[in-house]
């Protein structure tokens, strides 16, 4: 027979994939950006091994959730952590795609003499990282105040993703041979600032989720506010 | 009292909304493109005020899809219908957030000389509206072989990109004064190709929901047997 404390342990293991999950995805862009500033590229297979894991976990979490959902019928407050689960699931899986992409651009590069030593983006990925974690501790303990300072360092990963765009320009600019590591690299950064855009969506949602309020929407707001043009 | 006929109709609804939600986007695409195409920053204004509905829709769709899971408690097809939508709305939002982006970058490429013709980013924006449109055709009316034409298309578009993106790198290797304007032009491609990304990943959940074919870890395999390093 079904029982409370059997729903409960299920959500219990689902927590627990949850952030399973995450750590592989910490994992994957730790490597993928390791792999470029250690000019390792075997560190860079280890990523792909990892969102190997990664995509088969979004479907077991999917699979649990859809059971969750169909047989325990949940209300109100598990329910809406049911769905949230399920497109944390995602936004996780899409995470470990942007950290295959590294790993791919760190793979070309390697094969190039170096354009700059790297401060910023192994600065962008450790931040990136305790965002991914962070987050998913914020969703699994319901947890508002930590989600909101995810979203306080997606404004770091912001700022430090310009600094390194303009720099690159101005390699670009003065020689013309730097354009394409310096694209490359571009993209590096674009990525890490993507993987932090899905952890702030996923920080968004827990906000919600814990506090009912529409924080996305209110940042659009905020947003509006501000000078345009970026 | 509840009835069949009723659950029926609100799911109608909930079809609806993501059509209408669907050619919301499509219509910021086409604005975004439009006002660089046109150089015309007065339509990208247009984009803006196309977000905010979509943002708005976002979460009128989660709370339909919400209610229909607490009070409905559907079983198997009906189940993973409500939670795909719930997904889609999701994607939807992220691809207007990605025309906005769009957008953003006319405003700036507009306000210097045009850097070239513009030919294959109207074609991939084309490509893409199509793609955004059919795939939630395909959602609704459950046809996983229109479904498939979307994933294919996906192709076509990645192709353009790289196109795009080659030819800007020659423009910049031969003149600096070109980076900036094309890096503008390089992201105005790449958001273009993440918006079919977006959609790809709707047609792989409808395939899924229909054939019962995880088809987004079957393309990972074949890509496995495919070069690297792209």
């Amino acid at each position: 027979m079904v029982t409370e404390t059997h729903f409960h342990k299920e959500l219990e293991e689902l927590k627990e994939n949850l952030l399973r999950m995450a750590s592989l995805v910490e994992e994957a862009i730790r490597d993928a950006v390791q792999s470029l500033v250690k000019r390792d590229s075997e560190l860079a297979q280890k990523t792909f091994e990892f969102e190997d894991r990664i995509n088969k976990m979004e479907i077991t979490i999917d699979d649990m959730c859809l059971k969750l959902l169909a047989l325990r019928q949940p209300m109100a407050g598990d329910l809406r952590f049911i769905t949230s689960a399920m497109k944390i699931g995602t936004d996780l899986e899409r995470m470990g795609d942007l950290a295959v992409n590294i790993a791919e651009r760190a793979i070309s590069l390697n094969q190039e003499p170096q354009l700059k030593p790297y401060i910023d983006i192994p600065k962008m990925a450790e931040i990136t990282q305790s965002m991914v974690k962070d987050v998913l501790d914020a969703f699994v303990t319901r947890d508002s105040k930590l989600a909101r300072s995810v979203c306080e360092r997606d404004d770091l990963v912001d700022g430090l993703n310009d600094q390194v765009f303009r720099e690159l320009l101005t390699y670009m600019m003065s020689d013309p041979k730097t354009v394409a590591r310096a694209v490359h690299l571009m993209i590096v950064a674009r990525c890490l600032e993507r993987i932090a855009d899905h952890a702030t969506n996923i920080a968004e949602d827990v906000i919600f989720m814990v506090d009912g309020l529409v924080i996305k929407h209110y940042a659009d707001l905020k947003k509006e506010g501000k000078e345009e043009g970026k």
